[in-house]
């Protein structure tokens, strides 16, 4: 396993923030050349934004896996929280230290790491293998649909092993099946051509800085309901299969309250499986970030003539991104709010896979003795991505795994996974495309 | 006058940023060695926080004229604004440039520079001058004000001339009677101990950004009303006379739209008069920054542990800081922001000179032949500073004036004065100074 360790640390110390248009190219370089030296036959296919790695090896049945992975990174900062520095992959117990090496560089590597055991061993592939590893998730897959569109008989396949997932905080291998969508904006003000002293400005002067809390704060109500008009509309409850899986799925109360120092959560909620659906059944609106004026220590007399704020809408089927802009200038123009700016930073509606698709019975199978506790399926996590676009064009199930457990700390500081971990993810897809032959 | 420049560059190539405690002590030495240059015993005196340096020498009269002055300056950022560094004063068109050249060092050197004629032509000080000079004007005079109540007879006079001033966007000298009070403080909201994945904690996570747009979204309405309990019960209309000097004060407007390009002004007022009073007799409430989670490029999904706002409220007379802060906590913990840290980081009252004390006659009346217009009177002025302190330990009027200009930009990026107008201001102060001789 050392060298996949070394392998993954090359991919780790290339930083690659798509945010930050930061390593981008030189990234993707590095992944066409693991995947070539599987013997794979790669392309990198242009986009319009971060070009995809699409890599495929025939093997010996006719089924075809699809891996998908992306080699972009959230951005680091803040850096002075890290331990040890973000793009410098370091080794403490037994853990690997660097931005993306949870989301999602060490999961692809795992996976590179069990087609080279199934090669030393069997000299072939098991079954077709194609990558698609883009570079463009954490900023919303902002050019990924048109590409998956225009190249559907390129990318087809049988079975989707998505890029995320590892074992929750029990230690217990989780498969997942579905994603929140996204929508995520900035909103920006401008109030002056300059600053102003707040002496001078202050009674008579416009402020970006209020203008933009007072047009955030009718967004989202302090109980928590977010006021778009018909944001709610097309928001599904869960399936009574969905619970029932969720109620298997374990109590997450007292991991959270530690963690994050959290004296409860919001609404009151403290039932296991309300909580549970909450966290993701539920669309949110987030302040991501709020930029304006003056930040440094003590005081500043400053008016700002500019302000800012990233702010995230997690989405469940069947809202979509362009209904939730819609959605955004009507209710901020409606409100007197012309003047806040919406610039869309990406997003994607969501998606979710049949828990009863033979695909998922598969990847449970392939899961038994790799780890020390028996499977547990979750029907849909908070996070995002692009899984919408790959049910509706290629039509495959999608099935989320890989390295992590609930201390990677993926998208903020001191990102890690388990080397313990690591390694049985990549037994686990070993497995997968050893069932795969006779799928 | 090429050496005053000269010695005014040196000042302002020393940073001396209080809020940001840089350069404080290495200035305060400059300060003492430029009044002892001119004969004058100084001290450095401790206060708890930046030291003041008190410079006094003895003149033929009996009056005693005490000029306040600051060498602290407000911080340099956003330094990517500037067109040459803001310590590095550069002169460009008659301009010097610098962080601190109009706001105050200027204005002090300006006032050794009339001292040095009088004493080159005289031989001795037509008055008993004092020089006052802080190092924390910047943040709130936060120490000044048991340094005056301890030090009475010390700095005891007949007539103070405050730090800044000059000629307004008509090229007219203005003599400025007072200032507003302010109440300066940053508001802090921590609901985690790290931040968390916005996908992770969208739905069930409390979001320390929300929790500081939802407080602050209470404390001033869009319509501009300012809604802590009791604020505007002491606030106290302009006088008759006052009125009268505000109306004789050029109309503001166009400069305004021109220079900050503004389309209008709060509350719809478009009357000069009216617009001057709503100016610096109405007290503000102005978020002055805001900082919380991601503010780089582009989209990072995370919701933040950790939110703050500067907020600085300015006070008009009987309006008192520790009054503001009391009705603040009670507002905050009233509408369910008992969350809501504040933290306090300076403030005065306001104070206000009688336009019809003897003092602001001498002042009037040794501008006649200085400026090519006549002087106009400001009652008051919508900035801060430590005046009622002097005006209640010390029991002197108060007359503010200087070498700035329209153009200046005080608290801002390039800021600036006109040689020909730092002429003028020291011509202006050694002829109060002759006038000081038979006070």
């Amino acid at each position: 396993m050392g060298e996949s360790v070394d392998e993954l640390s090359r991919l780790l110390a290339q930083p690659s923030v798509a945010a930050q248009n930061l390593g981008i190219e030189e990234c993707a370089e590095l992944v066409a050349g693991a995947l070539k030296a599987r013997g794979f036959s790669v392309s990198i296919m242009p986009t319009g934004g971060s070009p995809v790695v699409f890599g495929e090896r025939k093997g010996q049945g006719d089924a075809t896996l699809i891996s998908y992975n992306h080699y972009d990174v959230q951005p680091a900062e803040p850096l002075e929280l890290w331990d040890s520095p973000p793009f410098e992959p370091t080794l403490r117990d037994g853990r690997l230290y660097a931005r993306g090496v949870s989301d999602n560089k060490g999961n692809f590597t795992a996976r590179l790491h069990a087609i080279d055991a199934i090669l030393d061993r069997e000299g072939e592939l098991p079954c077709n293998v194609k990558f698609i590893v883009e570079g463009e998730e954490e900023i919303g897959s902002v050019n990924l649909e048109p590409f998956v569109k225009a190249n559907k008989d390129l990318l087809a396949g049988d079975v989707c092993v998505w890029e995320v997932g590892g074992v929750d905080h029990e230690n217990a291998p989780i498969q997942m099946l579905g994603l929140r969508g996204i929508c995520y904006v900035e909103l920006r003000v401008r109030t002056a051509i300059r600053d102003v002293h707040s002496g001078t400005g202050g009674s008579i002067f416009p402020n970006a800085a209020w203008r933009l809390v007072w047009a955030l704060s009718t967004l989202k109500d302090p109980y928590e309901n977010i006021l778009l008009p018909g944001f709610y509309d097309s928001v599904i409850p869960p399936t009574p299969r969905e619970k029932e899986l969720l109620a298997q799925l374990p109590d997450m109360r007292a991991h959270y309250r530690e963690v994050y120092g959290l004296e409860g959560f919001l609404k009151g909620v403290d039932d296991p499986l309300e909580l549970a659906i909450q966290a993701v059944y539920q669309p949110t609106c987030t302040i991501c970030g709020l930029n304006s004026g003056y930040q440094g220590e003590g005081s500043k007399t400053v008016l700002p003539a500019e302000a800012s704020a990233k702010v995230d809408f997690r989405l469940v089927p069947d809202q979509r991104p362009q209904q939730v802009l819609a959605q955004l200038r009507e209710h901020l123009d409606a409100h007197g709010f012309s003047d806040i700016e919406i610039v869309y930073l990406g997003g994607n509606p969501g998606a979710k896979t049949d828990p009863d698709h033979p695909a998922v019975g598969l990847a449970v199978r392939a899961a038994e003795d790799v780890y020390d506790k028996p499977t547990r399926i979750n029907p849909m996590i908070g996070g995002s991505g692009p899984n919408f676009m790959f049910q509706e064009y290629l039509g495959v199930p999608i099935i989320s795994n890989g390295a992590n457990d609930a201390d990677s700390r993926a998208h903020a500081p001191n990102e890690s996974i388990s080397l313990d971990l690591y390694a049985k993810a990549a037994k686990h897809f070993a497995r997968i495309l050893m069932l795969m032959r006779d799928y």
